[in-house]
């Protein structure tokens, strides 16, 4: 099928891009996490749980900051090593809730959660996708102080990618949730749903996390007969970002809508309904004559359904 | 590129055609649980960590017990309630092992890994899809006994789905780690990897599990790069597997390979090579004159193997 519409030039995809050499190998060496991290170059991103402090540069805000000054901040340990850029090494360490609070009203810096931080690109793609990457870990080493096998108090290992417990001797790895973001479509309509907390008017793609013992494929299919009650056909992969709200891999895919009949489960979905193809190009735009909206490039909705606009029954032809 | 070889009927990949309606929306419904739980109609899978009990029907095995048999078996706590067949509820449990090892001698029943069950075709795809879902969730409860973030004991709800902690009441949710799979390849090679655990004369894809922060497609990259020092480029999504050892989600690809060069991480693999075309349809059909094998179709492997085969350099053209 040829191309229905031209929306113009394609945004990168929110927290992908990243630029850093993990060399996972070396997580393991703690003399060379050692050397990389004494040195000057090294540099680190400073979180308290959902924000970021950057600092303001007039135009510009830069979110790295030295071990000296990261120090004087009280960063708390562990200290994560996300990997290497141009040689030297990137980390990111946790600042309390009440630590991260004293910065507020001091304009040298700015206190921002990374979802505001994304949308209004206050800092490049590539800084995005590794603080997406150090907020993750930290997340995961604040709600796994314990060891889930036996109760007793756990320790980060390995720059941060291990918790090893001393009593049961079980080594713990960091989770990541893979969820499934869909657009089911027959024809010239779609099927979007609406959150309670999604912002006024705007309509998504459903989705939900893949579970045990089941394929991308059939938890696309599973989820959308389980929110919206159609029931679905065909999937085509789409692509994968990783969301870091609180550690989840989408996984974007559109599906082949083989009912009509939406069945709402009200305790997933505000609202769900078809849109003509002509409605979703004006949400898209940011001319609907209601205000309705879909999301906005930070999300991997905003491009499955770019491309379903696109390029019609993606996949499916 | 039209297709170079036609292998022949394709088998089904292991795990996956799971048929039971999970009902998800319904494990929070304990009046419901407890409902079809004590029907007669009720069936449950029997797993000790690997290994399962089948009973032996002769020339068939059935996975399937009575709430009355696994009682009588001192089937543990909590019952996983896995989904509805035909409108009758299926769950797993587990038995320990030293129970489970009383029954091994016992020619009414047969005690067997459930790789072994995969590979020898003991049971149906439909059970196996299911037992992997159980396997998966009986070990995720079992090495989930207390809260990761206060060290207190949590308990298992909503049928097996959720652990929850009564000291600091944080919600616990079972796990599934994402791994990519890719066949690496350039015109006429592939690449393949040994891990010393494989079989005699077994090679296989490289993979690796994806990291906070990363993109299926740069986790491709990234372990390709790690394990065998090949750069690559663009990614081709292939399918998907739920893997319940322990409990993975197996993400099929293809990638093409930008470097020659092999540099192998010899903590990760015993060894890797460059295979050329003719060499691996010989591995795939049995006919290596060195007895060289790729593995067998219960792996997504196999699938993904044949489809660079079948179709050339898949998806790239």
């Amino acid at each position: 099928m040829s191309p229905r519409i031209d929306l113009g030039p394609k945004p990168g995809l929110g927290y992908t891009a990243n630029p850093l050499d993990r060399v996972s190998e070396r997580r393991t060496d703690s003399t060379f996490l050692a050397a990389i991290a004494s040195e000057n170059r090294a540099r680190l991103y400073l979180i308290a749980g959902e924000s970021v402090i950057l600092k303001n540069r007039g135009d510009t805000f830069d979110p790295l900051f030295t071990r000296t000054e990261a120090d004087a901040f009280g960063a708390l340990e562990p200290t994560i090593f996300l990997g290497l850029a141009e040689g030297t090494g990137r980390f990111a360490a946790g600042l309390s809730a009440s630590t991260i609070e004293t910065f507020r009203d001091d304009d040298q810096f700015l206190i921002k959660d990374l979802r505001s931080i994304a949308t209004q690109g206050l800092v490049g793609p590539d800084h995005l996708a590794a603080i997406a990457e150090g907020k993750a870990l930290l997340h995961w080493h604040a709600r796994h102080q314990f060891c889930a096998n036996c109760g007793a108090p756990s320790r980060p290992v390995h720059g941060g990618w291990r918790r090893d417990c001393a009593k049961c001797e079980v080594e713990h790895f960091p989770r990541t949730d893979p969820v499934v973001i869909m657009l089911a479509s027959h024809g010239e309509r779609c099927l979007l749903g609406r959150q309670a907390r999604f912002a006024p008017g705007m309509w998504s793609c459903l989705a939900g996390f893949v579970e045990p013992g089941e394929t991308i494929e059939d938890a696309v299919r599973r989820e959308t007969r389980e929110e919206a009650g159609i029931s679905c056909g065909r999937v085509k992969y789409f692509a994968s970002q990783p969301w870091p709200f609180p550690m989840s891999l989408m996984i974007g895919a559109h599906v082949e809508a083989l009912s009509a009949d939406i069945v709402i489960d009200r305790t997933e979905l505000e609202d769900a309904r078809w849109f003509e193809r002509e409605e979703v190009i004006a949400m898209f735009l940011r001319e609907h004559p209601d205000g309705l909206t879909t999301p906005p490039p930070i999300a991997i909705a905003h491009h499955i359904i770019r491309a379903w606009l696109e390029d019609g029954d993606y996949g499916f032809d």
